[in-house]
């Protein structure tokens, strides 16, 4: 490793002199092989790389190390706009949060599923690791999940269950079918026999865990109450209230409309109180996230809060962990989920 | 570049072989150098190294092509949750999309602005150039837009004009100023006198380029209209409206509330209906950007339309010329806001 021939700069072993150590001491910094190096030795070298303002350069640094720092995030998504939802954007900043403390980077693309094969991330070997959110039918899921195992890296999916998964996958997810249940436990107490589901077209597991929890519940209380799910094309507000004024043009009033996620719940809930139907007297609305957003619904929602930032960060450290030892010690990490009864109790 | 030993694998020769053309042309579409390979051949090597299974073996491929196959995405925001703000989250998923059709992937890293010089993705050679999201005081900003430049790559900066700015940085904005104006018009036409801004205390030059347009407006008028500038700890919910209400408890009511963006001009609107004021009859409220969290406003808000999305395929778009070219052919572009006036005219 020298300096960039072009003009005079600080070479690896000015900073080694510098900082009274070991040329492959500030080697070992600067790789990020932090079990050969102290944390007061670390400092000291980083403190000279930045006084000396010293770089790798490019066409002689060690390789094989360094391109092993960093992680590859992939989004799975049919819309271009793959950090849309608010909860992906969470995860993706609690995990690059982790990963950067760690001197990682992250690298992300979204894709529709039909690209992930080809995508610019998998055919790139300089990743030490995926990370991976996936939406679609769950074939497709599995498929993408199949492709990205076949990369012999290690792997953690979001928001998703996989059994005996291989080895080398880890899944961090929020307890979201929990969640479902403590929305229908929430509903059948207050005497709600039909549930509305709105949830958009395409297909997520967390959104399917949700429903799946209600059912669990009404099935746990021995309750006769009925759940129907409603598709609309998107999570979109025009989207949403299009299907919803569809539904109801046709049916009775359900006794609660619960939304996959809070927009959702949102969008249904402005199209009833704009027809003038009080919520909740005569209807109640649950939401699914609580993030910053459902804040800003009138009236208050009652919601499920989700710790999508934590979910980031826990996928961040069992990355770092894995890289570190060599396998992962938990195959499926599920993060609690909090009841919000909002003020429609 | 040849298969992994551990198991027989496709090498290049392979792939070569199999689509008809030289190993040089497998290369070339490999690291993406499309300039020497028609769009025909392009398809039929990648047909054949996804029939095949070919990946590049990492310890022995083209370190100097590849390396550079990654463009930067610096975040400079004291929040840990760096992708909170819907722009932000919008301008990356443009950004992302536009680099990863031309087969570059985008490396994200948030960081606040203390922690930018020892950032791993700025000590980190293997990206081609940089674009950048910074918030903070301007002589702050200032100084992270120059470490940038200091790597001697190119530079994409969101959001924020740098007239006289070195050759090999570009900005890329929407025109947060002519958005204010339309703001400022909107209010004088309705005969408003005082102003009030709501804006979060962590500066962004967006927000102060949009009140600069209420202010640009009142002058062109030769009105004696009045801006007050409040800054709320921060823009969530709860610190914006225990700003505005202590505000509100020493000062009458202002004859309109702007907000530095819309979750900031909703939460004002909420702390104003919650306490029976009118909006629009007592007082305007007006946001900016027009997500589509403003919809679940109510009542209807005023805003302004924001290209976030567009601002980061534009910025991709240049980034990609600038790498092709050598230089970058425009040092601004400024994207047009459009003003939804919503249902409080």
């Amino acid at each position: 490793m020298s300096g960039d021939e072009r003009r005079p700069r600080a070479t690896i072993k000015d900073v080694a002199k510098a900082a009274e150590v070991s040329p492959m001491t500030v080697s070992n910094v600067i790789n990020g092989r932090m079990q050969f190096v102290s944390a007061a030795t670390k400092k000291r070298v980083e403190r000279e790389i930045e006084r000396l303002g010293y770089r790798r350069s490019s066409n002689a640094r060690n390789l094989r190390v360094s391109e092993q720092r960093s992680i590859g995030m992939v989004i799975v998504d049919e819309s271009p706009a793959f950090l849309a939802d608010f909860f992906t954007c969470q995860v993706v900043a609690g995990l690059a949060n982790v990963l950067n403390h760690a001197d990682y980077t992250l690298t992300i693309q979204g894709m529709p599923g039909a690209e992930l094969a080809q995508s610019m991330i998998m055919r790139n070997f300089e990743v030490a690791g995926f990370c991976a959110m996936i939406s679609g039918p769950k074939p497709e899921r599995l498929a993408a999940i199949e492709r990205l195992a076949d990369l012999n890296q290690p792997v953690v999916v979001f928001q998703q269950e996989l059994p005996g998964a291989g080895a080398d996958i880890c899944t961090v997810r929020q307890d979201d079918r929990g969640g479902g249940r403590l929305i229908g436990d929430h509903l059948l107490a207050r005497r709600v026999t039909d549930i509305l589901a709105v949830i958009p077209r395409q297909p997520w597991p967390a959104v399917e865990n949700r429903v799946a929890g209600i059912r669990d519940s009404i099935a746990a209380a021995g309750s006769t109450a009925e759940v129907t799910v409603l598709e609309a094309a998107s999570e979109s507000f025009a989207d949403v209230q299009a299907a919803f004024a569809a539904y109801l043009d046709s049916h009775p009033l359900p006794g609660a409309v619960v939304g996959a996620n809070d927009p959702v719940a949102t969008a249904a809930m402005l199209l009833l109180t704009d027809r003038g139907v009080r919520v909740p007297e005569d209807i109640r609305v649950v939401g699914f996230n609580g993030f910053e957003a459902h804040r800003y619904a009138r009236p208050h929602m009652t919601t499920v809060l989700s710790p999508a930032y934590a979910v980031g960060e826990r996928a961040g450290e069992a990355m770092l962990a894995r890289l570190k030892s060599g396998n992962f010690a938990h195959p499926d990490h599920v993060l609690p989920v909090v009841f919000d009864p909002g003020f429609t109790t």
